[in-house]
């Protein structure tokens, strides 16, 4: 009788390099602009804020890039991760078909965003950086980067949404004991974070906002630079040892994935765990689909528009080519706190452009609702914004049953939630707002955006 | 530059037995005796609370007993667990020891409790038992048994204590997700709770208590059993495959404890740890000494005395020889809730009167100061609970630095405190009181006791 099964590997199985997929796209990402001058930027341009070796990875169409030593022995610490199938979950839905997920929860930050703080407190370190400002939502990124920071004996000072402070205490928490100073945004310590409160004294955040938070901190010191958790190409290919990992484990499990989900705020964890099976299909000529799940109070990737826009509230970041409901907008206050964000990375939105990827949106209860028939199959408690993969996994299974066929269904379980225990409090109680942006209040945001001439 | 150090078994190197000591023990331990006519307890006994397998394992002299499928299966979501050397904490104390941990909150119970609540979750379903009624302290068993009981298809009702259902609600939505009831412990569904609430309707709980109201529901209904998460023999040998592993990783780093130490409740992750490594001693005259810290509030191996008495408030379970506080002991409203408890587990206690083991009593500030220097330099945040080990591995290394001479030390960190994050919040707000059981307040605990003879 066999009920669960873990596919593992061992340390020496996991890959060496980073997977950067501008190398193989038939259309290579445009370039950031920059924001004065609105020409392309080049690696100097971003050494105000980042260091050469990140300005460097952000630009580049290298196909792969050496993990450091000092890197692969921090993620050797929770890495390889283990992929599972979900044999009791597939049970409890009595579908044909096989569902896999990768589960990248089970590191001292309890999200995949360890794979790029590691790396991005390290180049800093390496290029005599003191401190690091950043952003947090819903507080992973965060904790992934207090504790790399600490580690590489950098200081941290992170602006953390403001709904996300208030519903999610323990994640703060977390952070100060990991060693970093955490803020709330919009704040009074910067002229982004005033301009904000001014308008709106109760102003709930947003990820643009902290960024422009945090950047404006980071260009006031040489020896301060900004770390962002997501939308950068430099992000996206930390975190591609997802899917490098998942495509030997599915290989391993005697089988290849049908489609291959991720939920998605700004596109990391998403890049990390498909890029290396689109490699698969550009290459090889794989028949896998790509399917990305957004919120339905943030849906960008649905109804945004492509076209350049600023990665923050207050534009002070490159012009990114992006899928972006403008980034003015704030979105619904929704326990998924990491997927509130206005934009899609550089890649992802090129690839979406392209049709090598699918997307969709999801409300919060339909989602909630996945998670917790998950916890109580599969044992782990989901992050909420976790819940959206999962929400998407199940959508598939349903769907393939009605159609008769067995799918192999693989999806990214991005973290746990056990500093969002709130969330799954709302959701019994039956208190848990759902939201589906209307096309009136698409069009308002949309018509803020001054749009640059995208081809 | 080697920062980290893990040591990783494969699921076919995880041992396919649990380790009984008591047929090992020089002196073996003494029998429960049956509360009403204070005879020694047979099987047949015990099965008015415990399915017959349980039954068999509590009295069992057998030196094995083998893992069933179902339980290896289960294991096998999260085991062999990882065993680290903590070679950053080494770094930041400037220790000239070695310090290794076993790490057992990777699974989704978050604690080591998961060992023996999947084997009690399936002996009882293999015995028709439909519904299991259980006490927890700080939650970590209460949430193991809840996800194994859904698994298996069982109704779970769990007492909390109130000063942890209170300062831990997260853990109690935990349960709430994994499907079981949980109420806060005294309550009126019980004459045992009742008569508590009688006499202080603001009683803060203890285990003791609410193991007498779990038993007095389960007594009512043949088709309801009871479940205990600590203290009894059948849970320690659940509890010896985290010691096992630990073993044959330690052999793998080339290495040998000299010291091995687990925080102290009832015994259970403590005899998981220590009893292998006994066996050694024991069988192979290996020198190795075994610690076990308790909170200097609950300081029943230091200060109590080695009787037989209840291993519950109003006296319904067996009369075990037990090192004890008395079952009417009611401790200090300590974060580590799971340490709060009167007695110690009928092995653990005849090891320490002969010597096998020591004990050693600590206050939560400096456990807790402990654990922050813990998750700051190897990551993993503790429960509060474990950071009683880590308190003791620290003293371990110091007095060996004081010596002049390098240790091998292993300790047990039980689970994670990610929903104990309260108890760091309070502790970095100095507002984390320690208490040291008085002279006075010892004597007047002990004075309640009614000894019976124990040789």
């Amino acid at each position: 009788m066999e009920q669960f099964k873990k596919i593992i590997l061992t340390e020496k199985e996991m890959p060496g390099q980073w997977y950067n997929i501008a190398a193989d796209m038939p259309n290579k990402p445009m370039p950031p602009l920059h924001p004065g001058t609105k020409k392309p930027v080049c690696e100097e341009d971003l050494h105000a804020i980042f260091p050469p070796e990140i300005a460097r990875q952000e630009l580049s169409t290298e196909r792969y890039i050496d993990i450091p030593d000092e890197v692969t022995n921090l993620y050797h610490t929770f890495r390889p991760s283990p992929l599972f199938r979900a044999v009791n979950l597939e049970k409890a839905l009595g579908t044909k078909s096989k569902i896999y997920y990768k589960y990248e929860g089970g590191n001292y930050s309890g999200s995949h965003k360890a794979n790029t703080a590691i790396a991005q407190a390290y180049y800093n370190k390496k290029d005599g950086v003191r401190r690091i400002t950043t952003e947090t939502g819903a507080g992973q990124w965060g904790s992934a980067m207090s504790f790399a920071c600490n580690h590489f004996g950098l200081e941290l000072l992170v602006f953390m949404v403001k709904v996300s402070y208030n519903q999610k205490p323990g994640r703060k928490l977390l952070m100060n004991t990991y060693n970093a100073d955490v803020i709330p945004s919009p704040s009074t310590l910067t002229a982004a974070g005033r301009k904000i409160l001014e308008a709106d004294p109760d102003s709930p955040g947003s990820l643009g906002i902290a960024i422009s938070e945090a950047i404006e901190i980071a260009v006031q010191d040489p020896y301060t630079k900004y770390s962002l958790g997501s939308v950068l190409n430099h992000v996206s290919l930390h975190q591609t040892i997802i899917g490098e990992e998942a495509l030997i484990q599915m290989e391993k499990a005697g089988d290849y994935p049908d489609v291959v989900i991720g939920c998605f705020g700004g596109g990391s964890n998403f890049s990390g765990i498909t890029f290396p099976f689109i490699r698969e299909v550009i290459k090889k000529n794989r028949k896998t689909r790509f399917l990305a799940i957004e919120p339905s109070s943030c849906p960008k990737l649905t109804k945004g528009i492509f076209t350049y826009d600023f990665g923050d509230e207050a534009g002070m970041t490159p012009l990114l080519p992006m899928f972006t409901l403008g980034h003015s907008f704030i979105p619904d206050k929704i326990h998924a706190g990491g997927l509130r964000y206005h934009g899609a990375g550089v890649l992802v939105s090129q690839l979406l452009k392209d049709g090598f990827i699918e997307a969709k949106s999801k409300m919060q209860r339909e989602c909630m609702a996945g998670a917790t028939l998950f916890a109580r199959t599969e044992g782990i408690l989901p992050a909420p914004e976790s819940s959206y993969a999962i929400a998407g996994a199940l959508d598939e299974a349903r769907l393939a049953d009605i159609e008769g066929v067995s799918k192999t269904i693989l999806f990214n379980l991005t973290g746990h939630g056990h500093f969002d225990i709130s969330a799954y409090e709302k959701y019994f109680a039956n208190n848990l707002p759902d939201h589906e942006l209307s096309a009136a209040e698409v069009e308002k945001a949309l018509a803020k955006i001054n749009p640059i001439d995208c081809r």
